[in-house]
C-alpha cells in the first residue's frame, strides 16, 4: 500500500504482560508518535491467570522497521513485557514455517512433500515435537528437529517460544500437535500466524474425539478442518479450508479414521496451509477474509 | 427366510387409534395365535394429541399372507383403527413410489431420471405436491399427478394418505417437500417407508435454513442428508446417505445454495432412495442397519 | 381399577436377554392367553452389545398375580431370560427402598432422616455403596449395608441385581452414587422405579461437573434434578423434581458446590422420592405423568 | 482513584463509523497526549454493514473532563464519526435511567416502585416504547413518555438514540423491551450500560420463547437473567442476576408463564438493576466484575 509517496507495510505488534494497566500506552504513545494509522486493537485481561494481552495492527512507512523494532526492544526491557513485532510483507515470498507434531506422521510428511514440490511456497524452518516420534521426519527431509516435550509429552512452553523466536518463525502449524497451546502463547503469535489442524468438521465437532463423536451420531460424512487460532474464540469464524469424505452404512469407525487420517486431513492440512502463506485469506478482526495475495 | 420347511415372510403392521387401552391386544392376541413370531413391538402415546400407535414387525409364513390381511380389516373395523399391513418382500423386485414435492424441481427430476435409466429399481407410482410447481414433471415422464395442497400450501393429510393407500405405495419420498408429516402419518406408513431429503448435513443443521446457518458459522463445508423419518426421534440414528462439497473461504452464499440445490441435493437423494428400495440398508430398532439385498 | 367385577392390577415384566427373536412371544402369548390387557410394549435392542430388552405393562385380575409370578418364572426357567415381575400397588403402602452411594453422606441423611419422620412414607430395606465411605450412615440408621463395590470402586453388577432382588426393592434410589447403570440393569427395574439424583440442572446441565460447567458459563443460577431413569433416552421427560439457589456475582466456585451439595442437592432428593413413592408422579410412555396416589 | 495528587476520573468512550481506517487515530492520539492511561480498548468491524466501533476506556485527571468532552466534540465534527462520552462516577449518586417497554407492565413497574421506594438509587428520567401500551405507567409515576415506534412497532434507532442523547442517560433498562437493539446503538452505549431482563435462564434458554423451550424439554425450573449487553458476543459472561422459580408435574404452561411474568421477571430485573446502577458489579472486558461501590 502507498499512501503518499511512501510504501506502508502493515506491522503486527503484540504485547503480554501480567497487568493491564501499564500494558497499552507505551507500545501506543510511540506508533501513534511515529505516525502509524491504528487498523486493529484488541486488549484483553484474563484476570484470574494474570495475563494481559494487546494485539496492534498498523500501517507504517517501509522505512521506520528498523527504528521500530529497536524502539519495541527497548519499551520490552523498560516495561517487562513480552512484545513482539512481525510484518507478514518481510518475507512474503518465502515465509519461514515451524511444523509442531506428536505422533501422526501424515500431515507433517504431506507438508514437506507439498513445499518440496513448490505447491506451498514457504521454507520449513523447524520441525517441533512434543514427543520423539516424528523426528525421522526431520531428518528425512533434512529440517532442524527441536524437542519441546518431556517424557510425558509436556511442553516446555518457554522453549516453544524461544524456539520459535530464534528460528524467526512466520507461520506455526499445528500439523496434529496434541497439546492446547497457552492463551500466553496465542497472543504472542497473535494476528493470523498460528494454523491448526483440527480432526473434524468445526463448528460441529470440536474436541479431542470428533471421529468418535460423528460416528455415536451415526454420521455418514467425516472431515476435517484448517483454521487460524485466536485464543479467546471458539474457532468458528476462523476457517481456512475444510476436506471430507463419506462413508455407506455399516463403514466401521477403523476404517473411517484410517481413511481420514491418511487421506483426508493431509489434505485439509496442505490446502489450507497454502492458502495461509500464500496470503490468498488472512486475519481480520477475528475473521478470515479473501486477502489479495502476496503483493498487496 | 426359511423356519422349519415353510418361507416365512417379513410383514410391517402399524395400527394407529386414539386411545392406547385398546390399541394393541386384538392385533398381538391375533398374530401370535396365527404362530407369529415377533421381532419388533413398539408403542407410543401422544396424550396431549390423543393419538396412540404400535408398530409391530412380525415374521409369518408366506401363505398366510392373504388370511392375515382380511383378519386385520376385520379387527380395524371393529376397533375403528387405522390399521396397515405390508410386507416389504411382496414387491421386492419393483417397489412402488410417491415422490412428493413443493417446489424444487431438481430432485423429483433427477430421481425419476434415475428410475428411469435403470439405477434405481422401482416404480415411480405417484407424484404428490402440496403446491402445483412441479405439476409439468409429473407429465414429462408420464406418472400421474396428485395435488393434495390448498391455496397456501397446507396439505390435507386424510386426502394424502387415501392416496398413498390407494396407489399401494411401497415407498415415500420427501423430495424438498417443505410440509412437515404430522405424527399420525409417520405412523401409518412407519417401519422404514419413509425417506426424507434434508438440505443440511445432520445431526449438525436440522432446521428450515441449514444453508444459513452453516454460513453464519462460517462453515466452508455444506451437505444434504437422505434419511429415514421416525416420529418420535431426532434423525440421529436413520441416516442413509450424506453428500458434502466445499467451498473456498469468501464463496457467497447465493452460489453455495445454487450448488447445493442443483447438484448436491439431487445426486444425495439420488444414492438414498437406491440404498433404501434396493433393501441395502434397512429400520431395524430405530436404526439403519446394513440388510442383504432384496432376495433375504 | 375395576374392571368389571374384577378389581384390577398394574403389572410391570421386565425381560432382559442376548437375543431378540425369542424375547417376546413367550411372555406376550401368555399374558394375552390370561386375558391380560397391554397397556405398553417397548422392545429395545443393543446388538453392539448383544442385549435385547421389553418392558411390557399390563392390568390383569389382582388375584391372579401369584400365578403369574410362577409361569414368568418358568418362562424364565425355559428360555434362559432375565424376567422380573413388579406391582406398584403390592407394597404401595409402604414401598421398599434401596439407597445407591458412594461418598457424598448428606442426601442419603437427608433421606433416612425424611423417612424415619415420615415425610417419605417407605421402608429404607439396604443401603447399597461401591465405595466404604457411607457404611456409618447405615449403622447409625439400623439399615443393612451391602458393599458392591471392588478396591477401585467398581460395581459388580450381578451382585448389585442380585441384592436388589433378595431384599425385594419396589425403588431404586441412586443418591449420588456415581457410578452409570448398565443398560441391563436399567432394563431389569425398568418402568419408572430408579430414581436419580443429578446435582445440576437438566437438560441443559448434564455430565460430570454440572457446577464447573455452569460456572463457565457464568450462570447464577444453580440446581439439582432428580428423574427417573429411562436407558435408552436422554433424562429430558423424566424429571420429577428440580430445585435451584442462585448466587450474587463474584460467588467463588467452591461456596457454590458447597451451598449445593449441603442444602440444595439434599432438598431435591427428598422431595423427588416423596413425589415418586408417593404414586403423585408416575413413568408413563417415557414421560412424567401426574398419578392419583397410592391408592388409584 | 487518586494517582499522584490527582483525583482521577474513569472515562468511557465510543465511537462509531463507516470505516475503520480513521476510527482510532485522532481520538487515542488526543487521549494519550492529554495524559489519559488507557484500561481497556476494543475495536470492531462489521464489514458487512459498514460498521466500525471503538470502545476506550481511561483514567484521567478529572479536572479534565470539561476539556476532553470539547475536544471529543471537535474530532466527531472533522471525522464525522458518533463519538460519546460516559463517566460513570459524573452522576454515581444519582444516574439517570431510560426504561424501554413494549407490552408487559409489570417490570416497570416493578423498576419504578423500586426507585420511589428508595430500594434503587437512581432517577427515572424517560419511559420509551417502541408500542403504546405502557404510556399510562409513565403518567402514573410522572416520568417523561417517548414514543419511539411506528404503527408496526418498529423503532426509529436514531430518534431512539437521540432520545438517549437528550435525555442524558446513564443507564438504558431494556424491560422486556421487544426489539432487538441494533449493533450501532449496543456500541454507541457501550462500556456496560445497558441492561436488559430476559424472560429464561441463560445461557440454557436464549431465543424468543424460552418459557415453551424449557416447557418442551419437561424442566420444572422456570428463571430470567438480567444482563448487561455486549453487541458481539452472547450474553454468557454478563450476567448481573438470576432467579428462578419452580413448579410440580403437570402445571401447565399458562399457570408457569403467568408465575413468571407477574413475579419472577420483575423481581429479577429490581436486583438486576440495583446491582448495575449502585456500581456493586460493572462490566469489565466483556465480563462483569465485583466493584467496590459508587465511590471507589
Amino acid at each position: 500500500m502507498v499512501i503518499g509517496h511512501l510504501k506502508h507495510m502493515q506491522l503486527v505488534i503484540t504485547a503480554v504482560g501480567p497487568d493491564h494497566v501499564r500494558l497499552a500506552d507505551p507500545i501506543i504513545h510511540y506508533v501513534t508518535g511515529e505516525g502509524a494509522n491504528i487498523a486493529e486493537i484488541q486488549m484483553y485481561d484474563h484476570d484470574e491467570e494474570a495475563l494481559f494481552a494487546m494485539l496492534l495492527r498498523v500501517q507504517l512507512p517501509a522505512e521506520k522497521l528498523g527504528d521500530v523494532r529497536k524502539a519495541l526492544s527497548q519499551i520490552a526491557r523498560e516495561t517487562n513485557l513480552s512484545i513482539r513485532l512481525w510484518s507478514p510483507e518481510e518475507r512474503a515470498e518465502k515465509p519461514r514455517l515451524a511444523i509442531c507434531v506428536t505422533y501422526r506422521p501424515e500431515p507433517p510428511l504431506a507438508l514437506l512433500r507439498a513445499i518440496r514440490d513448490g505447491q506451498i511456497k514457504a521454507e520449513a524452518a523447524v520441525l517441533i515435537g512434543n514427543r520423539p516420534a516424528c523426528r525421522g521426519i526431520a531428518e528425512q527431509f533434512g529440517v532442524p528437529w527441536e524437542m519441546v516435550g518431556d517424557d510425558d509429552g509436556r511442553t516446555d512452553e518457554d522453549r516453544f517460544i524461544a524456539t520459535l523466536d530464534s528460528y524467526e518463525i512466520d507461520y506455526v502449524v499445528l500439523a496434529r500437535y496434541m497439546r492446547v497451546l497457552p492463551a500466553a502463547t496465542c497472543w504472542k503469535y497473535a494476528g493470523g500466524r498460528i494454523i491448526n489442524l483440527h480432526h473434524g468438521l468445526l463448528p460441529s465437532f470440536p474436541g479431542l474425539r470428533p471421529y468418535h463423536d460423528a460416528y455415536a451420531g451415526r454420521m455418514l460424512t467425516y472431515g476435517a478442518t484448517c483454521h487460524f487460532i485466536v485464543p479467546e474464540l471458539d474457532a468458528g469464524n476462523q476457517i481456512i479450508q475444510q476436506s471430507t469424505f463419506t462413508v455407506p452404512p455399516g463403514t466401521k469407525l477403523d476404517e473411517i479414521i484410517r481413511v481420514g487420517q491418511e487421506d483426508n486431513e493431509p489434505r485439509c492440512l496442505v490446502e489450507g496451509v497454502r492458502r495461509a502463506v500464500s496470503r490468498e485469506v488472512q486475519l481480520h478482526f477475528h475473521r478470515v477474509v479473501v486477502g489479495s495475495g502476496v503483493r498487496n
